[in-house]
């Protein structure tokens, strides 16, 4: 038992005071978990566009000052009341998208998008007291997606964190956390790609490879990647990518390129940027009859989508994915298994290895196509 | 074989000289089918609004002079070269969403829109010469969706036609060659609703009813009805709806009002209107998660749908159906079958009954909220 139990702890997190202004490491105290919480000891986090997302003030659900982080590993410091399914000294994942097992949606067997504790982690806080258990000098800092990880600990919901093998490194399966598993289910589970099928995937960061790779091991014959930035097609070679295309080379538009390169269409298409016209040229490129496209990438609020009815009339699907459908506390262990089994790549992601005083330059990097995953560690 | 057989029928047909003119009963000239093509003796044939909206010019690929009609019953009267499944004498129901079993759309095994006379069918003229089989007086009259109903004969390709059991009453089952299997296919091929989900209808027209009885049969638990006209909701009883929202009677919006009334929204909604706002809240009004949207209605040329990709990250699935994803040939002589079985309605369709000359009287009738289905006798 840790003899930090019941007690606040003070640490190093990297707080985001105001929007578009750089994050500043602070001491910040974090209280206790209360019942159905846990104090998770963050070892190694990444960094997603998500939290540049939010960063950046575009996101009018942001709340500051708050600590910001959403894909990272750790070790269970203490646990609540009423926990039962970690102990502390657990190697766990922060899942930004909880798993109760009770709600409608985990009992459905349709959805990932567990409902118990989205009402308090939507406003930075924690269900149990509606409160954050972040402040500094008393003033509350705001939690983040319910994970907040660019902190040396931090309080996440048990339905939050995924208890995995102990003996997987956790600098490198921290990025189960958000970016691979999108990806990957976005295939596996979303589209439900077939053996043999043509696929599109818009935008070779990380999750656009991880859903080429995904494709991949599904089996897919032609893997077409379309990025702006040509310097990305070399690596993504290694992650199954068969094809590319940058819709700079062409006069047409990119959905007609594709259609013209594929004799009609692809039969699944990926939008992996959150880019709200390339998300219609990707449901554009998919062939009549049958073509699916899935939003995998967060467009900025407020945008909207468009098309004519017709290319759902003639048989397109528009379907979108959040975390790749996976079941987080089910499935994220799984993928670990898998990793453990080389069957999924992760290592190939991690481009950066930084320390938590480096985040700033973490974020910066995150804005050139050499990056795809920058791995922080966080007790340097 | 009839003693037609080889020559040009003049016959009685309606034409569309031009855009929203009143048709005009005419001698037609209706040349011998060539290879591949099958001359039929139209018996009865229904109006659709698909018919109404070529009619009214709005259809940017709409023909004129022209043949209009697509929803009817007949008797094959001669054959051309090579056509080997239908014999003169059978009796047929025209279909204009063809299925020849060979192209890349009916080997796929994924959708029922058959690519091989569609180039031809789109613009009016049969495959076999790019001409058509209609004239007056040496004028070409266009073909219109590969049917031509509205003439007492008419030509069609083989792969158009569906044979079906002499013992079916025409009168009846040429309702079967459009409104009724969009709808119940919608629900059965396209959607694939299962027992116990909340489905709701956009527009109470002959789809919307064949969507609420597609939804019925499959055990759809809650079956919710939307239209601005409530003198439709007494009828809809009878075709499964069990509850009816008037949009005009609510200050929210539509997709809000059955949001609450269904916590959280319904498993499956379907547009059957083709209006692009309604088919955006129809999409909306559906449980996150899982719900999935239909569009049923064809909406007018240039029109766009639009969201916000949330909508679809959270879960929602935006499809469209035509003729329901039945595949003619193959599945209209099993509707038929399953119609002689009293296991679906048409009879119940059947508002109105005309003639051939009350085609203008029939087109005004569309128009009314009381006219569900109008068939013309075309030999009376």
């Amino acid at each position: 038992m840790a003899d930090t139990e019941g007690k606040v702890i003070t640490c190093k997190a990297a707080v985001a005071w105001e929007p578009n202004k750089p994050l500043v490491i602070e001491d910040v105290e974090v209280a206790p978990p209360q019942a159905g919480e846990v104090r998770v000891k963050i070892l190694f986090t990444a960094l997603c566009h998500t939290d540049a997302y939010t960063w950046s003030g575009k996101d009018p659900e942001g709340l500051f000052p708050c600590i910001l982080g959403h894909e990272a590993a750790g070790i269970v410091e203490s646990i609540g009341e009423g926990v039962t399914e970690v102990q502390p000294g657990d190697h766990v994942i922060p899942c930004y998208q909880a798993e109760c097992r009770e709600c409608k949606f985990c009992k459905s067997g349709k959805t990932n998008l567990c409902g118990k504790v989205r009402a308090a982690t939507g406003v930075g806080v924690m269900m149990n007291d509606h409160k954050s258990r972040f402040s500094i000098n008393g003033k509350p800092i705001y939690h983040f997606m319910g994970t907040s990880t660019f902190s040396q600990y931090t309080v996440v919901h048990d339905v939050s964190v995924a208890k995995i093998d102990p003996k997987a490194p956790l600098e490198k399966v921290c990025l189960l956390g958000c970016g691979v598993p999108t990806g990957l289910g976005a295939v596996w589970n979303t589209a439900k790609v077939e053996p043999g099928s043509n696929v599109a995937i818009f935008g070779l960061g990380t999750v656009g490879l991880a859903v080429a790779e995904g494709a991949k091991t599904a089996g897919a014959s032609r893997i077409i990647g379309i990025d702006i930035d040509p310097t990305k097609f070399d690596r993504a070679k290694n992650f199954g990518v068969t094809e590319f295309v940058n819709p700079k080379d062409h006069d047409k538009p990119i959905q007609q390129v594709i259609i013209d390169l594929t004799d009609g269409g692809v039969d699944y298409s990926f939008e992996c940027i959150g880019n709200v016209s390339v998300m219609r040229a990707a449901l554009e490129c998919c062939h009549k009859g049958w073509g699916t496209s899935v939003i995998v990438g967060v467009a900025a609020s407020g945008q909207e989508i468009s098309t004519r009815p017709f290319q759902l009339v003639t048989g397109r699907v528009w379907k979108g994915t959040a975390f790749g459908g996976f079941k987080s506390r089910s499935h994220v262990p799984w993928l670990v298994e898998k990793y453990m089994k080389k069957e999924i790549k992760v290592d190939e992601y991690i481009t950066h290895n930084m320390a938590l005083n480096d985040m700033n330059k973490a974020f910066d990097l995150m804005h050139e196509g050499s990056c795809l995953r920058c791995v922080l560690a966080m007790h340097d």
